[in-house]
């Protein structure tokens, strides 16, 4: 499978958080790319990756950025893919704020896939579940996921249950 | 094509802000179904929605609630399609901001594409797109749609040029 | 007396928090079961626990979850049980505002008892005075425990009123 | 039975929103008293009723504020019957944050129920659930009540699939 | 004197606002122009526009838009000449909050001057304040303006102190 | 007795709420002036009116403003007599946010005595009380103050409960 | 001269930051008492101080409190002297918001003086001016406060102009 | 070239922040001086600085502030210079919000260009663009100041695409 994922984020700063990503998307067996572009400091580089995007094959684009964070937004005015924007909370950002309503409040017409803050993992997730609406594969990959899930929320149950909470906690 | 997109709303109170998804979709040609399910009022009948959507064709889920609104991450609990949350600013709600952050900040590994306060019209273009990303001819309409919303810029800026501001606004 | 109140919660890592719950029903003497129930990751098992709470003889479940947290609504629209609903500040949430939102602001017909951010404690005190209002033993046992809140109160005012406060504050 | 719920509120310009847990309280068929009780305008008023309340056989107190909302909490605090609180949206009140934020912070030890913001009708709900706890005839019209409102949605449903959401709308 | 300040808005919508810049740059004898340039919808004009302000003799650009507001940091990442940000309250903006923000909280390197909700009389004021930097006549129209403020002050407070309040306000 | 209060506004279009601080100084018997002193467009004016207040024999300045309220925080840093803030919700300010921030944050050393959004009447009684504090005449009066409000919530109840609620609403 | 400004407050754990109004006040030779007295833990108690505090010769009440803060509210109910409220940010407040709204937002006819996010100095300093606008001897020591204010700014100002900002910063 | 930029701050404390305004004024080359000046405790000092601003050759100044920041707006108020307000989130700020409301939020007549809260390095890049506007020299350097931003970006997208995430990382 050629790359489906375009991961992008305005600074190297943001890896940490947009690697988790990345990290779910291998877990899935999505095949992405992941690199930098600043709408502010490289506009002609957001441009390119935004006009290019659809020809070279990807299906959906993740863009992550924080404070007044105009990437996702931007990228998703010139392209016609789906664009997933994560918030994040930077260090001079305002509790996040900023970074969710400058990617959540898009005007009628250009839309963003917003997540919650720092939610790079459900980006991941959620890039993968719009392949896997088409992709049989992708799909059992995701619901085997939630089985997952499921079980260790039961295992945990089980620990408490059967240890009580005090030896759950360790006092 | 067969039924494409669900949309579905927590009371029918929703239905003047959740047509909007209903009308991009017939512009742009994607078909859709569209119905009421409340996460608090009808529980059972959201767990059979989101459990058959899937099998029933569905590539996409748009869910519109407002306050506590927990369908459209319920319904995200439930299935491996994207679902795209529409918060609503219904009458007593704390200006919109419990909706939107009952929908966008979802925990680790359960998605939901969070649009606008009252986006629904940006849900209907978002689930065109992912259909679009698997569908050329959805892309060559969202594409069309881009360059009108464009067109329809220039036109103004071309009015107010010529004619001046204060016609414009008719003063 | 069989098991009185349930306390759930969305996840292990709610236990710390919700623990105080446990201790203060522990202390005023009102049995209590307690375990891990997820709204969005394991679904069945909520409809489950909400379903059987009452003819298990339940009396008040006590639900606990972070971020978009939808456990107590959903507990509360499938069982006439009141259910008090703790919102917890979990990492990523902001500031806590979306768990008080996303619980407090149930819509007409499903209430939450909402209590305050992180306030398990007051939670189980809660859960106990909805028993004791029916229960003289409990309701002695509330008193008290006000009599101790303000007995402690006074010896603190007591301390500071005889030694000054900074010899109170050690400096 | 007795009169087993006391709907109390700051002022009488609250009465237009407290009346709706009257009005519920009566389709409940829990006997209910409802009268004004100013923390701050009638402070010994208040103390004579959260002092008498329990040996009047109240079960549950309601209680409605704006603003600096102090009575609810002031309620709990002189009482072991559980207390409800009501955020009222008044005139002058910021968007309703004030009276949300000054009836659930409570400090530990002195829990208030509270509900969404002008939610008296969920107050009144919430209160018949306790009763409810312990009284299965009450127990059985909550659940009647919830099915009446799953009707109502299923029935807001086949509207709109048969007629289609343009004849619903009236358009 | 050639034109000197470059007033755009995402939309025709955000005109009635936006005029009050061009008002009180005419009352200041600040030539300018004024048009729509949408950073969403006509992402290229934007482009063009930036890159060529300077060259075409602008000392200041005034950009105004409401929601997730991109144009002003847009368009300050492409020219070097100061940018004024006038974050507008439109009709699903969160009072404001997301324009605020989105403007204000530009990243490093990037600034952009922002100025009050629906404050475009003050960007025109400000941007006048940047050219009277260098031209003394401005300057002296600046320090004019101040008086005339100060006047109307003086004769209010004169008003209210001779007639009274009551009759000030025609009671 | 001579002049006690000064009442001060930042703009004519704040009078009609600061008047009711002068209509509830006049019920309790204690002098006052009322003028317009704006700091942003008076400065010197607010200068010789914080500098000449004591002298003049003011016990207590009143200060008014709405958006960036900067009055009150400066005529405090100007006199030693006690400044009481009244953060006003003017049309463009941000739901009142702005003026209640920046009279209330002041920094350690300059102190103002902030009342509540549009609190004008507020102001007016905290003014008498601590005038009252001194004379016992007005502390009198403050006292029956008091008692009318009590009164007015005795027969207001009284009238819910003789009469009913339902007769009281006029329904 | 006898104990003029009475110092409470809701628990021992706000002492650190309340005695920074016991050290101002003593700073400039207001006599003073502090102790602790809570609104919900010790309610008569809190009415005894409330309604012996005039009787005793106190002339002001300064009283700060976190969370749902009713401690200056309520005390401002039941006396005719004038509170200073001082929000603290205790440990499960919601940065402080909860304490400021319940202080400051306080209904028509209980007016409480309200002061900064723990900002207890500057409620011993607003302590002092209403005694200083009766007593000479502490309106000059608050003049020679400002002096002082004053002349650290101008010294801290000098040492950046003589010595640079690198230097100052030690770097 | 003569001094440009004057650049100001309410304390001390607010040095290591404003610093960057200097820094990369100097890396621009653009003239400065830097001091303190408290709007609060030397109301005068303020005073003769806004009013000899431009007497003195400065084309801009820069003010920093937190809390209730009124040293912006009042030297904005005195001087038809233009000035760049700097939000501060100083210790026992709210998040930064009252410093952020309290500079941007001036009223009609009296614009600050307000930058992001601790933004004092964009208030420079600012400052010199006002300054650039008219100086080519200046203009040149801040084309190659973009440049660098814009190659700082691009070398770190190189790396990570050469490299991958994981080794960029060190992981």
């Amino acid at each position: 499978m050629s790359t489906q994922v375009g991961i992008i984020m305005g600074s190297q700063s943001d890896l940490p958080i947009m690697s988790e990503a990345a990290l779910v998307l291998e877990e899935l067996g999505v095949p992405y790319e992941l690199t930098v572009v600043s709408a502010h400091r490289t506009p002609e580089r957001m441009v390119s990756y935004a006009n290019e995007a659809r020809e070279r094959g990807l299906k959906v684009i993740i863009a992550g950025a924080g404070g007044a964070a105009h990437l996702p937004g931007m990228v998703a005015s010139m392209t016609s893919l789906p664009v997933i924007g994560v918030p994040i909370k930077s260090s001079n950002s305002i509790d996040g704020w900023d970074s969710i309503l400058s990617i959540l409040q898009m005007p009628g017409g250009i839309p963003v896939a917003t997540v919650a803050l720092n939610g790079a993992k459900n980006a991941g997730i959620l890039a993968a579940s719009m392949i896997g609406a088409f992709d049989p594969e992708i799909a059992k990959k995701l619901d085997q996921y939630k089985i997952n899930l499921k079980e260790k929320v039961e295992n945990s149950a089980q620990e408490i249950e059967t240890k009580g909470w005090r030896l759950t906690l360790g006092i």
